[in-house]
C-alpha cells in the first residue's frame, strides 16, 4: 500500500470531487453527485447537456447551474471576487466566443472557493482594451488566458504581467483554425517564457492549475 | 493570341526579372542572369547558397550580394529609405532569428526601387518595443510583417496601423512549431481583418506584394 | 496612452464597424448593430444564420440582407460597379460552389463603398472562360480570387494580370480536399509572385485587404 | 496454381524488368541487373546514387546512364521521339526544378521502347508558354504532367487536351509545400475529370501507366 | 484564340456533358440538364441528394436514376456489359460498403456508352474471392479498383493483371482511416507500378479516365 | 509493496534484459550490458550505430553482432530454426528494404531462445511468391509481418493463416509514405480481424509480442 | 486452388462467422445472419444501430443483444467468466466512457466461447484502483486494454503483467485528442515492449487477437 | 505610457536575463551576455552548440557551462538542493534519453536561485521506480515532468501528488512519435486535472513556470 499520498489535497480539500458529465446518463450523473455531495462538500459536474443539467437541478434545487459553462455545482460555495481580499485568479478571454470556456474556468474557482475576476473581450487586435486592464490583472495570483483564432493573447499578457499563466486554446475560428489547432500551436510556441497550455476548450484543467497556485 | 496583357508591368518595370536560384547550377544562374541583365535592368536572384552566390559575385563584381538574405542583384539600384520622401514599405520582424527572411524582403525592395525601412526585434512578448515604433510604421504605404514561433505580431500590428499588411511566417521555433506551421496557422487565423499571408519563409513574395501596393 | 493611432481609418471611414455574427444571440446582434448604426455609418454583420438574419431584417427594414453571403448591412450604401469610374475590386470565383464566399467579399465592398465587379465560373479546367475576362480584370485596382478544390485560379490570374491579388481558398471539394486544406496549401505555394492568402472561406478578410488597396 | 496470368505483359514485353536501386548495395544492383539482362531485354534500374550508378556503368559500358534521372538502363533500346510516327507519350514539366522527375519518366519510355517528347518550363504562372505547346501535346497518346509548388499544371492541361493524363507531384517548393503534399492534394482535387495521380516524385509509376496506354 | 482544341472529344462525344449536382439548387440542376439534354446527348448529373434527384426524375421521366450512386442520366444510353464484345471497363470493389462509389463509376460508363462489368466483395482478406475473378478481369481494357480501409486491393490486382488501373480510395472505415486518408496513402504508395489514384470517393474521375482508355 | 508481480517473466526468463542503445554513450552501453550479462543471461542491445556496436564487440568478443539489425547480444544463445521442432515465429517481410526491421525481429527471437524462420521478398504485387510460402507459414505459432509502402501484406497473410499476427510498418517508401505513416494507417485499418500493429520500424516490439505467444 | 488453408480455424471454429453491420440494411443483416446461423454456430453482428439491432432481435428472439456494444449474437453461447477455470481474457478499461468499446470486446469473447473478465475505471490518474486489480489480471491469458484521452493505461499494465497485451485507443476525449489520435499515437509509442495496437475504437479486432491467443 | 508593469519581476529579480542562443553568432552571444552580466546578475544563455558555448566559456572563465543542457550561465549562483530547506522544484524525467531536456530545466533553477532536485529514469513501464520516489516528490513546491515516447508520466505523477505540475514532451522516440507529437498530444489529453504543457523539448519554459510558482 502507498496510502500516505496527498492526492491534490490542497485543492480538493476545498473543491471536493469533480464528475465528468459527458458519456454518463442523467441518472448516473445524479447518483454519483448525490453520493459525493452527502458529506456537504461542493461537487462540480462538467460537460453537461441540457437534459443532464435539468436532472441535476431538479435533484439539487439549491445547486448552482451555469448553462453557458455547461456545469452544475451541488453544495455550491459563495462566489468570491477580487474585492474579497483573498488571492484571486484572473480569467482573461479574448473574444465573446471564448466565453463558454472562460465560464467553465470560473465555475472551477467557485467550486474550489477561490476568488476570481473575469476580464473579457480584450483580443490583441485592439490592444488598448487589454492595456487598460493590466493594473487589475497584476493583482491576481494566477492567470487563465483563453483565446481562439490565432491564440496570441497569452504571449502578450505574459509579456506584461509576471504571474503564473495557464493558456487555453478554444475551438473558435473557422477554416484553417482546424478546431483549435492553430491557437493550440501558437500558445505552445509562445515566445514569452513560462506560458503552459491546457487542451483545446479545457477551461477546467487550466483553472484547476490556477486555483492550485492561488492556494499555495 | 492574348499578347496585350500587362504582366505585372507596374512592378516589373522597376524590378526587371527574378531568378529562383535553388535547383539551378552556378553556371545556369550566371548564364540566366547575364542574359536578363544585358538590358541594364536589375536582376534579382534568390535562394542562393554560398557557391552560387560567389559565382555571381565573380561575374558581376558591381553586383549587390546579401548573404543573410541569400540574394544577389545585378544592376542593383541605389537603396532608398523612408527619408527619401517616396512611399515606402515597412519590414517588421519579431526576432533576431527572423532577420534572414526580412532581409530577403528588403532585397526585393532594392531590386524594385522601392523605398523601405527595417523595424526589428519587436516581438509581442515585450510590447513596449513595438509601441515605440508605431508612429514610424504609420508612415509606411504597405507592411511586411515577419514572425516565427506563435506568429502573433501581424495581428497586433494590424490592430494598430491601417495599412495593407502582408504576413510572413518563418520556420523559426522548435518542437511544435513544426517548421513554421504554427506561425502560418496563427497568421491565417488573425482576428485583425485584412491580414493576408505568404508561404513560410517567403519574404520574397510578401515584399513583392507590398512593393506592388507602394507603387500604386 | 497611444491615442494617435489611425486604426484602419482609411477603410473604416467608409465601412464603419463590422460585427462577427457567429456565437452571438440574435438579440445581441441587433443590440450591437443598433448601437453602431446610430451615427448613420454602415454596419456590416457577417456569418449570420437564418434566425439572426431575420432578426436584423425586422429591426432594420431598410437594411441589406444577403442570405447567400450570410451577411446583413444596416445603413447600406448604394452598390457601385466598375462603370462607376471609381477604382474597383474584381471578385473572381472559380465555380458555382464558391459563390457564397465571393458574395461575402462583395458585401464588404458594398459596406465600404468600394466599387466592385463579380467574375464567376472561370475555373482553370476551361481556360477560355477566364481568358475572355482578362481585359476586364486588368481594369481593376485589386483582385479577390476565390477557388476551392485544387485552388489553381490565383496562380493563373496572377500570371496574366499585375494587380495586387488576394486569394481565398474555399472548403468546396470532397475527400482529399480536407475542408479546404488542399486549396489553401496550393495558394500558399503559388509560383506567381505576390499572391497572398486569406483563411479558408474568409471572403471577408481578403475583400477587406482589397478594398484597403483600392482606396489608396 | 494460377499460371496463366499475363503480368503486365503488354508493357513488360518491351521493358523487361525494373530494379528499384534504393536500399540495395552496388554489388546487389549489378548482380540483379546482370541476371535480368542476360536474355538481352532492357533492364531499368531506378533511384541510383552516384556510387551505384558508377558500378553499373563499369559493368555495362554500353548501358545508358542518366544521372539527373538517377537511372541506368542495360541493353538500352534506341530513343524514339514523336517524329518516329509511333504513338508517343508527352512528358510535361512545370519548372526547371521538376526536371529530375521528368527525366525519370523519360527513361521509362526509353526502356519500354515507347516514343516520347519532353515539354518543359511551362508553369501556369506564364500561360502563353503552355498554350504554344498545345498543338504538339494534342498529338500525344498519353500525358505525364509533372509539377511542384501549387501543382496546378495538370488541371490546366487536362482542360485543354483530351488525353489520358497521369499527374506527378514533386517535392519542389519550400515551407508549406510540406515535401510535395501541397501539389499532391491539389492534383487529387483537380476539377478536370480523369486526372489521376502518382506518388510524390514518382515519375516512374506515372510513365509506366502512360506507356501502358500508348501501347494499347 | 486557341479554338482548335479537342476538349476531351473522344470521350465527350459519347458522354455529352456532366453536371456536378452538389451546391446547386434542384431548379438549377433541372435547368442546366434541360439545356444540355436538348441536343439528345446523354447528360450525367452526379452527387445528387434525394430532393434534387426527384426533381430530375420528374422532369425527365425517361431518365436513369441511380440512388446508390447518387446520379441521374438524361437521354441515358443502353447499358452494355462485357458480353457486348466491345472493349470494357472492369469496376472492382473490395467490400459492400464501397458499392456506392463503384456505382458512380458504373454510371459514368453508361453515360459514355462504355461497356463495363462489376466485380464486388473481393477484398484482400479473403483472396480466393479475387483469384476466381482474375480470368474475367484480364479481358477488360481498363480497371477501376475501389477500396476503403487499408486500400490494398489495387496493389494485388495490378500484380495479377497488366491493364491500366485507376484506384479509388473510399471513406469507408472508422477511427484511423481518417475519412479515407489511410486508403488514399496506401494506394499512392502501391508497390505495383502504374497504379494511379483518384480523390477519395471519386468514382467519377477514375471511371472517366478508364472509359477514356477503353475508347482509344 | 506489490512485489509479487511477474514482470514479463515468461519471456524475460529466456531473454534476460534489453538495452535501448540510442541516446547512450558507447561507454554507458558497455557498462550496462556488462552488469546485466554478469549472471550469464542473454543481453540484447538495440539501435546501435557502428561506434557503439564496435565497443560492445570489443568488450564481448564472443557476442553476436548484427549490423543490419543494429543489434548486439551478449551471452547469445544458439539460433533455432523451424526444424528444431519447437514452436516457432515466422518473420515475413515484403521487400528487400524491409530487411533491417525483420532482422531486428530475428535477433529478439535469438535472445529469447525462440525458434524462428525468415520469409522475405513476398510483397503483394507478386502474389505467387507469398502463396508458395503459405504451407510453411501455417506451421508457425505466431507471425511478425513487416512491410513498407502500402503496408498490405498483413491483411493478405491474415486472410490466409489463422495465427496471431503482429504487423510492423516500415519507413520504406518515398513521397507520400510520410516516413511510414501510409503503411501504419493501412495496417491499423486492416480488414482482416485480429491484426495488431507495432510502431513504425519497431521490429523489436512486434517480435517481443510474438515470442511471448510462442512460449505460451 | 489453395484450398488447404486453415482460415483462422482455431478461433472461427468457436465463433462461427462475423457480420459487419454498418452500411448494410436491416433486411440484409437479417438475411446474412440467418444463412450463417443455420448450422447452429454463433453469428456475431457488429456496429448495429437501434433499427438494425431490433430487426435481428425480432428474428432471433433467443439471440443476445448488447446495445452498449452495438452487437447481436445469434446462437449465442453461454457466458464464461474467469471462475470457469478456462484460460480467460481480461478486458481492462480506463474510464466509464471507454465502456462501449470494452463491451464490443466482451461480445467477441462470448461469441468465440472464450472466458473473460471485465476490469473497469482503472485509469492511470488514480493508480491504486489499478494496483488492486493486478493479482486478478495476472491470471489472464491475454489482455485487451482500452483507453482514451492520453492512452497511458497499456504502458502501465504491460509494465506490471507479462501477458500478451492488445491495446485499443478510443475516440473519447475532446480538443486535441483529435478523435482518438492522441491515444493511438501514445499506445504505438509505448515504452513497454510487446504492446501492439488495434484501430481506434476497434474492440472487436483486439479481442479477436486476444481470444486467438487464449485458445492456443 | 504603461511603464509601471512588473515584467516578471518576482522571477527575473533572481534570474536576471535570458538569451536564446540559437540563430545568434558566437560573437553576438558573448556581446549580449557581457552587457547583461555587467550588473552582476546571472545571465542564462540557452540552446548553445559547442562553438558558441566555448566562446562564452573563454569569455566568462568563472561561468557555468552545461553541455548536456546546452546552456551557459554567467555570474552563476550556487546550486541549491532540496536539503537547503527552501521551497524546491522537482524535475522528474522518464528516461535516460530525456535527460538533456531535464538538464535545461535544472539550469533555469540554478540561474533563478531556485532549489531543485532531479528524479530520473522513473518511466511508467516500471512503476515501482516512481513509487519509491513519491514521498520525496511530495515535498516539492512545483513539478517539471519530462517524458518522450507515450508521454504518460505526468498523468501518473499528477494522480499521486497534488502539486502544480508542468509537463514537457520530448522528441525522444522513433517512427510514430513524429518528433514528440505523440507525447505532446498525450500530455494535453491527460486525464489528471491541472496538468499543463510546454512545447516539445522546452525544459526552459516549464522550469520557468515552476520556479515562478516556487517563489510565490
Ligand atoms: N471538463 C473536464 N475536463 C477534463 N477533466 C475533467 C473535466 N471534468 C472532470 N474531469 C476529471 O475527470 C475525472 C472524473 O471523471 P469520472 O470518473 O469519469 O467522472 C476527475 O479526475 C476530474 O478531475
Ligand atoms: N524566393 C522566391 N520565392 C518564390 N518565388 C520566387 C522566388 N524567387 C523567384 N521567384 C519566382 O520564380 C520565378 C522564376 O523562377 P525561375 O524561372 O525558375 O528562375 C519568377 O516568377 C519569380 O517571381
Ligand atoms: N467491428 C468490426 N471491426 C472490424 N472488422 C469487423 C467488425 N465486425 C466484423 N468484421 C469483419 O468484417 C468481415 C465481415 O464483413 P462483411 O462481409 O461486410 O460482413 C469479417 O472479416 C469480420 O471479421
Ligand atoms: N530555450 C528557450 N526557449 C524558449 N524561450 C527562450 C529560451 N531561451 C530564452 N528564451 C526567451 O527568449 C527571449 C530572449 O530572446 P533573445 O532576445 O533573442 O535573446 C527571452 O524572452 C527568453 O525568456
Ligand atoms: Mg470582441
Ligand atoms: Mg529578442
Ligand atoms: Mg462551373
Ligand atoms: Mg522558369
Ligand atoms: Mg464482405
Ligand atoms: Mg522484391
Ligand atoms: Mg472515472
Ligand atoms: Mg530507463
Amino acid at each position: 500500500e502507498f496510502a500516505t499520498l496527498d492526492h491534490h489535497r490542497s485543492l480538493r480539500h476545498r473543491m471536493g470531487e469533480v464528475v465528468y458529465g459527458e458519456g454518463k446518463t442523467a441518472a448516473q450523473c445524479v447518483a454519483i453527485a448525490e453520493r459525493l455531495a452527502a458529506t456537504g462538500t461542493p461537487v462540480l459536474v462538467t460537460r453537461l447537456d441540457a437534459e443532464r443539467s435539468a436532472a441535476l437541478r431538479q435533484h439539487f434545487p439549491e445547486g448552482r447551474e451555469n448553462r453557458s459553462a455547461r456545469t452544475f455545482i451541488a453544495n455550491a460555495p459563495a462566489v468570491k471576487g477580487s474585492s474579497s481580499g483573498e488571492p484571486f485568479v484572473a480569467i482573461i478571454a479574448a473574444g465573446t466566443s471564448d466565453l463558454a470556456v472562460a465560464e467553465e474556468a470560473a465555475e472551477v474557482c467557485v467550486a474550489s472557493e477561490t476568488a476570481f475576476e473575469r476580464i473579457c473581450d480584450v483580443g490583441v487586435a485592439g490592444l488598448h482594451r487589454l492595456l487598460h486592464k493590466i493594473p487589475e490583472i497584476q493583482q491576481a495570483s494566477a492567470l487563465v488566458v483563453v483565446a481562439g483564432m490565432e491564440g496570441a493573447l497569452p504571449s502578450v499578457v505574459a509579456g506584461l504581467v509576471g504571474r503564473p499563466l495557464f493558456a487555453v486554446p478554444t475551438s473558435v475560428g473557422y477554416g484553417a483554425s482546424f478546431g483549435g489547432l492553430a491557437a493550440l500551436l501558437a500558445m505552445l510556441n509562445s515566445c514569452a517564457p513560462g506560458v503552459t497550455v491546457a487542451n483545446i476548450d479545457n477551461g477546467f484543467s487550466a483553472a484547476y492549475a490556477a486555483c492550485n497556485v492561488a492556494h499555495l
